[in-house]
C-alpha cells in the first residue's frame, strides 16, 4: 500500500467512525479524555522517552535552538497538558442541545442545534502538544481527526497516538476517531487535502510556507491563519498611561506569537509621547523603525522603516513605528498593510473608538486592550484550536464552536404548508 | 479588453467599493434600496420590454416551457419584486452592532460584532427576479455583488442593472457596489471564479450541472446547495391524521422545489397506512414507485422503486416509497441516499423523535412539519438567499447573516497580559 492508499483507507475510516463519536453522549466523549488523560500520566515515561529520540535526531540534523525548544516535552510540559486535557473534561457539551428556538407565525417552532463537521485533518508542525490538545477538542465535539505532524515529532506523535488509541479502545469508540499519520513521507498531506469526499475541513497550524501551501493544494475547506500584522494606534485623544502600558505589553510581553504588535501609529498630535515609549522599549531590547516623522519626534530611532516594514510578521523585537495624521490614516495603514488579526485603538474618545472598531477588518478589533489578549482561553472559549484570518465560518481564537455546525430544528404538530 | 480582463476589472471595482458601501449606515443602505425600488416602479414597463425580447429569443430557440415561464416578468411578477424589496428595507440592520458582549475574569470585555464579507458573486440562471433579490440583500448586509445570471435572461438583467446603477447614483455609492456582468461568454463565469483575491463568496443559483460546474473550477469559497433529496419517516407511532396531511403536503404542494418530499419512508407496523396514502397521492396525479414490501402493503403501487429511485431528485410528481423495519434503519436509508437538505420524522414518541433530530445529519430536521417549511422566509429569516447544504459558515436557508462574518470586539480600559 502507497502513502496515497493508506491516506484514503485512514479517512475512510475516519468518516465511517463519525457516526459512533457524534451520537456518543457527553459522557462517553469525556470518558475518553479521561481514558487519553489516565494513559498518558501513566506512561509518562515512554512518552518522555520517545521525545528524547526526536530531539537527539533533531539536534543530529542541526535544527535550530527555536524548533528544538518547541519539540521538546519535559515532566512540567506534560503536567500542562494533562491539565488541558482537564479543562477541556470540564468544558459544557458543544453539540447536540437546540438553541434559539423559536415560534413562527404559522405556528412552527424553529431552533437550531450545534452538530459535529465530520472529519478534521490538523496539519501542523513540530509541537507535539498539538497532537493531544487537537484531538481531544476534536473528540469533545463529536468529530472524528486526522493528525498529521511535523516529520521531527513523529517519535512523540505516535506513542502519543498509541495512548489515545488505548484511550478510545477502552471506552468502546472505534480507532478512526483518532488517527496520527504513521509516516513522515509528505505526499501524505497532499493525499489528506485532495480527499473532499471524506475530510470536511482541514486545519493548518505552523509557519506561513506551510500553510501557503495547504491553501494552493487543499481541495478541502481550510481554516486558516495566515499573518498577524498587528498594530496598536495611539490616538490624538489617548490617555498616555495606558497608551504607554498597552504599546510595552503588546509588544515585549512575548515575541513570536501572532497577537503581539508588529507595527505602532502615533497620531501626530501625541508624537511627543514617542520619544518615552522609544526609550522603554529599547530598554527592553526592542529595535525600534520609524518613518521619517517619527525619527524627528524621537530621535532615540535610528533607523528608518522601510515599505516592507509595514508589511513584516517580525515573530522578533522589532518594531516598526509611523506617525499618522489621525484616525482615519490610521484606519487606512490598517486596511493597506495589516492581515485581519488583531488590531487596537488606544483612546478616550468614544466616537474615534466607534469608528475604528467598527471600520477596521480584522478578526479581533480592540479598544484600550493590549492585542496579546486576542486568544481563545482570553475570550472564554475554554480552549483554541488556532487563530482564524478567515472571514467564513469561524473567524478569530476558535475554540469548539467552530469545530460544530448548526443545523435548524423545526417542530411541529401536523403543521402544512398553505 | 477581453472578458476575462472585463471580469478582473469588476472584480476590483467591487473591491474598491466595498468599505463605502460597508461603512454606510443603514439609513443610506435603505435608501439605496427605496431608490431602487423606484426607478423599477418607474420604469416598468422598458424592463418588460427587455423582458419581451429575452422571451421571444428563448421561444425562438426552443427553450423548455418551465424555463421560459422562469425568465417570464409580468406586472404581477414585478409587484412582488418591489414588494420584496420593501420587505428587506424593513428588516432590521444586520451589521456593526455588538452581540454577546461578557466581561471576563481579566476585567477586559469581549463580544461580536457581524460586518460584511465583502465582494459577493452570484451566479445564476433564467430567473430575472433574482437580480434584484441578491442586489437588494447584498447592499443590506454592505457587501459588494458581481451578478452573472442567465444568457437568456441578458436583456431583462442588463436593463434591471441600470436601474439598481442609477438607484446607486442617486444616493452617491459608487456603481461597483452592484455590477450587472454585460456578457454572456461562459469565459465570465470561470474569471469569476478563479480571481480569490478580490472575490470573497460564490453563491451559485441553479441546477444541478451548474452548481458541480461552479464547486470544480472555483477557487473562491462557494456557499453551494446541491441536492435536495428530501425524506418523511413515518414512524410506528406517528398520528395517521398528521402523518397523511404531512405527506400529501410535502409531495404535492409544488413539485418543481427543493424541499418537496422525494422518499417516505414507512415503518413496518404502520404499513396498513400505505394504501390510503398512495390513493390520495395517485389522486393528485402522483406516480408512486415502491420497494417490494411497499407494493404488497399497497396493491395500488404498481410501479417497483430501485436502487436508482433512492438516489433521485425527482422535481416532479414522482414519488418513491420503502418500507423499514423502524426508526434505525430509517435513519440508516437517509444517512445513506439522503443530500442533507430537509428530512422529516411524524411521530408521537418523544424519544423517537429526539433520536431523529439528533443523528439525520441534514441542514434541517423536522418533526410532524412538511418538509415545504425549509424556507428563509418561513423561519424568520426574512429573506433567503439560497439554502445551504454545505456544514460550513452557513447551513440551511441563508438569510442575510449568511452574508456577514462577526469579528472579535475588545474592551479595556488600559489592560495588559500578564
Amino acid at each position: 500500500m502507497n502513502v496515497t492508499q493508506m491516506i484514503r483507507q485512514m479517512a475512510i475510516s475516519a468518516k465511517a467512525s463519525t457516526k459512533c463519536v457524534a451520537n456518543s453522549p457527553i459522557d462517553r466523549r469525556d470518558a475518553v479524555l479521561k481514558s487519553i488523560r489516565e494513559a498518558i500520566s501513566q506512561e509518562q515515561r515512554s512518552v518522555l522517552r520517545e521525545n528524547q529520540i526526536d530531539l537527539s535526531n533533531a539536534r543530529e540534523k542541526g535544527l535550530d535552538a527555536a524548533l528544538i525548544d518547541r519539540l521538546e516535552l519535559t515532566p512540567t510540559r506534560l503536567e500542562a497538558l494533562l491539565e488541558g486535557l482537564s479543562q477541556v473534561i470540564k468544558l459544557p457539551d458543544p453539540i447536540g442541545h437546540v438553541e434559539e428556538l423559536r415560534t413562527m407565525p404559522t405556528g412552527i417552532q424553529v431552533g437550531r442545534m450545534p452538530v459535529p463537521l465530520g472529519v478534521i485533518g490538523i496539519i501542523y508542525e513540530s509541537r507535539p502538544n498539538v497532537t493531544i490538545e487537537a484531538a481531544s477538542l476534536c473528540i469533545k465535539a463529536g468529530n472524528a481527526v486526522i493528525l498529521r505532524g511535523g516529520s521531527e515529532a513523529i517519535n512523540s506523535n505516535t506513542r502519543l497516538g498509541q495512548l489515545i488509541e488505548s484511550g478510545l479502545r477502552k471506552i468502546g469508540l472505534p480507532k478512526g476517531v483518532v488517527q496520527v499519520v504513521p509516516t513522515v513521507d509528505r505526499e501524505a498531506v497532499r493525499s489528506l487535502l485532495t480527499t473532499p469526499e471524506y475530510v470536511d475541513l482541514i486545519i493548518p497550524r505552523g509557519g506561513k510556507s506551510l500553510i501557503e501551501r495547504v491553501i494552493s493544494e487543499s481541495q478541502v475547506p481550510v481554516l486558516k491563519h495566515l499573518d498577524g500584522i498587528c498594530h496598536v494606534y495611539l490616538d490624538a485623544d489617548a490617555d498616555p498611561f495606558k497608551g504607554h502600558r498597552i504599546i510595552v505589553n503588546a509588544k515585549t510581553q512575548r515575541y513570536g506569537t501572532c497577537n503581539t504588535m508588529e507595527t505602532l501609529l502615533v497620531a501626530e498630535d501625541v508624537s511627543r509621547q514617542l520619544p518615552r515609549i522609544t526609550s522603554a522599549l529599547q530598554d527592553l531590547g526592542v529595535e525600534v523603525r520609524g518613518c521619517a516623522k517619527a525619527m524627528e519626534a524621537a530621535r532615540e530611532i535610528k533607523i528608518p522603516a522601510t515599505e516592507g516594514d509595514w508589511r513584516t510578521e517580525y515573530l522578533g523585537p522589532i518594531l516598526a513605528v509611523r506617525i499618522v495624521k489621525g484616525l482615519d490614516e490610521a484606519i487606512a495603514h490598517i486596511s493597506k498593510y495589516g492581515s485581519g488579526h488583531t488590531d487596537c485603538i488606544v483612546t478616550e474618545n468614544s466616537a474615534s473608538a466607534s469608528k475604528f472598531l467598527r471600520e477596521v477588518d480584522s478578526s479581533s478589533v480592540m479598544h484600550n486592550v493590549s492585542t496579546r489578549f486576542a486568544d481563545g482561553y482570553e475570550y472564554g472559549l475554554g480552549a483554541e484550536i488556532g487563530i482564524s484570518t478567515d472571514k467564513l465560518h469561524a473567524r478569530g481564537p476558535v475554540g469548539l464552536e467552530g469545530l460544530t455546525s448548526r443545523k435548524y430544528v423545526v417542530i411541529g404538530d401536523g403543521h402544512i404548508r398553505k
